[in-house]
């Protein structure tokens, strides 16, 4: 029986830095060689880390990171390498690298590029046009990029005809709740329909508003899961695959064997490069049975998110310390609870901002879940500073009753003072609104919008109830205190406050804002859900009012099919509406 | 001789007002029906604004779109409609409409797709596959659009080859400095090249971050201006055609004629419609030769760009009245001209909010400029709630010597002062910061920086004095006192404060400005333009690291070739560093 032994490097890199990125390379190479490996394999865009958007712009950044693929050739010696990157050649390519005995071997280009969601891949690169299929120590290996496996029809076709017992599959693959479940069930079918491993590493980190969940894995050739990275931390998964199981499971494929010369014309060249036949049989250390890591729940997994999410870019951007304002609301109480698991207690501290509508409960669920913490809390009253405002626009303001104008000053004096102090000792200020507020700009801009991560901005507000709950269940002990889960949720900027005042509860809102929002559904088909249609267009309105805002809003970690940010792209200007 | 009577509608559409958008289509057919043309063309996507951006995902939005374009059908009789919208045939597609006796009688595909610097187009469209050629009373009219024209092997050369006599070419093409020079050139060359006549209608007016500069042309068959629209403003063109000279031309060219079936292949297939021969002599209104609009110097260009810009962001955005943070600095000084002369004196409020920084030549010059520009001024000193803010936090930064914090502290104080009047009255804020200080992060995220529209945003420090300037020499008198000109830049948050403490000069800052962010030149690259590489790297460094800034910068006007929004794309997390 004929193995090959395969290494998936599920790293975590950072855009733009090209040396650190190589490094960790250079590291996983090391490591893989030393267990046997015949073939390693790197994420997309591994060198420069993905997405580098208008990096790729720069010609001295391309060359930068290619001369990173040169040097990393060297170092890829008694083991192949496949590690992604930006390939000049005339145009620009996302491409792969295929390195081996010190050299570039070869280089594949991606063939589809994706230019819906978050992405922008048509602004910067062309498609490839040849399926290379390499062989390596004797077995035929084909090398494809992330978008290309999702197409039946594509590039992994053409490699199997061509005679590929393995695809190599590099990713940076974006999480959202649940993905993972639908990623999998596809590289099965890819591998079953064609009869042949898949290999699928995808990045891991956060990177921005993106986080890239890990969950790297192998399917033999009848779909079956052969071994499965954890999501959203760094592995090397390494996995003996029996290839000669490729040829037998083709012999009995029912379906009938044909040439595809077509399919090759429209999608492709296919190219067979020889590089290495089958190695002598040496001794190599044994191996474990690879392991296949659990899926997270579903809550758990967006609870992993959005702490990878906020721990990168707070490190990512060189901070350490982070301030959040509690309000012993849910939400801060929340993004204060995935901050500690981020960075540390020691590196979380919260600043209570009391005005004469914050009722004795808020202080004292701000103080409470500061001690279950273990945070620091500094508590600054903003009662003096109210006035100081008051009295300067009190001649302009003459005759006018209180209303918004005055709700909005408390929450920018909040805003103002947190970034105060986060200029004074260098910590991010993390915004703690979630996505129904910022979807209805139920939020003030320069004030609770204020701040460098906004945590929970993707997170729907029934949502957080879930990840308040999930993660109260941890052992030993509930952080959030019963009473902050029970409350009606208020922003205490006047008296007797409710978010019910202005908003539908939460529990219609939501429905509605994610068929709108994140289905593009209309008016009308969102009323056959059966909803009020005034509660819809009262919805639809606010989303459709609030651009501006969001515009101005810090960024956050997606964790829905899509989110607030490049994921998308509505005017400001926009006088359409369907009722 | 045969004369082709042919209109260009250069319209100003709303992104999203479908009503009132195909309203003014209407009224611009009737207006070019009487005055008898043969044809009439309006921009790109005229009927839905351009651009639509993530409308066009919106089902509902196509519908309603593709409903009104057949409602305008009914509207085309005795004469010729050619005009833009999204249509939804299987894929979606960058549409124009031929809209003949009453009926749609073709409709072409924009076949190339921008998809770099503010353009998606590949996020919505798929490109068109056939060129046709509509025989309109007895002539031949090729149709494309906008970036189809900048291929000189694209649908232009296919329609003359099948005939074409005339190009109708439709557009929305966004303004940056200088760029009309250019597009002339080019489609001039265009029309001689291929021997017909070229009419290009492009948009006019403000779309969040872009203006649309009109000056809409018709080049004849031997490249020459026959008829150019105002820049920046509605307008009608009407110009006879003398067709038979296109044959002529062919006739007379010394190149070989040869037909490109390749061509054809490569770029799509061309398709004769024949829509109505050439109709009975009968009496038409007499034309007056067409106008030729001069085109606007170069900074006078850009101070229109700047008015259109901020005219339509106030106006189609519901609003009437704007505020300004006067300082009595220059930046400020020419955005409240700016501001008098889109939305009118009595529209624009001005704020001077001095602290125990500001100079008393500072509070003159505020009030001399609004006197001189005519605007209301409102002082609200802001050293109560400064001290309010210190009071505060006295005990958290006890022993730490002053520093950035206490400066931002003042500018955001006046953010939060100009917010709460906006929210009082419904006035638009308008930011008075430059690019150079977008650039570089000179300013104060949520204080400054705090406001519906950043006026200035694409403006360099450089040309923002030579915009004071022009705008000075009109008539009757200056506006901006010679003071504000003279004196040095600062932001008077601490005493003697001077822009130059914390920036190169703006004569050497502004051409690295220039060379990095706008054309993506290298560190060595921008050295050898004769510059001091320290002065480079600190300017290189700043801008790197204030892209978190510029991310939640409200929207400005684009004028230069590369604006900081939609038009640049960097990360936030981004340790890409090239010395």
């Amino acid at each position: 029986m004929r193995r090959f032994r395969l290494a998936l490097a599920q790293m975590n890199a950072v855009v733009g830095d090209l040396d650190d990125n190589a490094r960790k390379i250079r590291e996983f190479i090391d490591e893989a060689r030393a267990q046997g490996a015949d073939l390693v394999a790197f994420p997309e865009l591994a060198v420069s880390g993905y997405p580098p958007e208008d990096l790729l712009f720069k010609p001295q950044f391309i060359r930068d990171n290619m001369k990173q693929v040169e040097r990393l050739a060297a170092h890829a010696r008694e083991i192949t390498v496949v590690v992604g990157f930006a390939m000049a050649d005339g145009d620009l390519y996302n491409a792969a690298a295929i390195l081996h005995e010190g050299a570039v071997a070869g280089v594949y280009h991606k063939m589809y590029l994706p230019n819906y969601g978050v992405f922008d891949e048509d602004r910067y690169f062309k498609a490839g046009t040849v399926c290379p299929v390499y062989v390596v120590n004797g077995v035929a290996v084909g090398v494809n990029i992330c978008e290309d496996i999702w197409y039946a029809v594509g590039p992994t076709a053409v490699q199997r005809d061509a005679g590929a017992q393995v695809i190599v599959n590099i990713n940076a693959s974006p999480y959202h709740r649940g993905k993972v479940h639908f990623r999998e069930r596809m590289v099965a079918t890819r591998a079953s329909d064609n009869g042949l491993f898949v290999a699928y590493v995808n990045m891991v980190g956060g990177q921005d508003e993106l986080v890239f969940d890990g969950a790297s894995m192998i399917m033999n050739e009848r779909g079956e899961l052969l071994a499965r990275a954890k999501q959203f931390e760094e592995e090397l998964v390494v996995a003996d695959l029996d290839v000669d199981a490729v040829f037998s499971a083709r012999l009995h494929d029912p379906r009938p064997r044909k040439e595809h010369p077509s399919i090759i014309r429209e999608i492709g060249q296919a190219q067979v490069v020889r590089l290495s036949e089958q190695r002598d049989t040496q001794p190599r250390p044994p191996l474990p049975p690879p392991s296949i890591a659990p899926l997270k729940g579903s809550v758990e997994e967006v609870y992993a998110a959005l702490v990878t999410g906020t721990r990168d870019y707070v490190h990512k951007n060189g901070f350490t310390k982070v301030l959040i304002g509690l309000s012993g609301g849910i939400d801060s109480s929340i993004t204060a609870a995935i901050a500690v698991n981020a960075l540390g207690a020691e590196n979380v501290v919260g600043v209570s901002m009391p005005s004469r509508y914050t009722s004795e409960a808020s202080i004292t669920d701000a103080a409470v879940l500061a001690e279950s913490l273990g945070v620091q809390l500094h508590t600054i009253p903003i009662e003096e500073t109210v006035s100081a405002y008051a009295e300067s626009l009190a001649e302009l303001f003459r005759g006018m009753a209180p209303d918004v104008a005055e709700e909005n000053i408390q929450a920018r004096i909040r805003g103002n003072l947190l970034m105060a102090i986060s200029n004074k000792f260098g910590w991010l200020v993390l915004t703690t609104g979630n996505k129904s507020e910022m979807a209805t700009g139920y939020c003030t801009l320069y004030g609770d919008m204020a701040g460098g991560f906004a945590v929970l901005k993707d997170v729907p507000k029934t949502l957080v109830y879930e990840l308040a709950e999930y993660r109260n269940a941890w052992p030993p002990a509930p952080v959030i205190s019963r009473s902050v889960l029970e409350k009606a949720p208020t922003a205490e900027l006047r008296p007797n406050q409710r978010d019910e005042d202005s908003l539908p509860p939460y529990r219609l809102l939501d429905p509605i804002l994610q068929a709108y929002v994140e289905e593009d559904r209309s008016f009308a088909d969102i009323v056959d859900m059966g909803l009020d249609p005034e509660v819809v267009k009262r919805a639809i309105s606010l989303v459709d009012h609030s651009e501006y805002k969001r515009r101005q809003a810090p960024p956050g970690v997606k964790i829905t099919p899509r989110a607030f940010g490049r994921d998308r792209r509505l005017p400001i200007v926009n006088r359409y509406h369907q009722f």
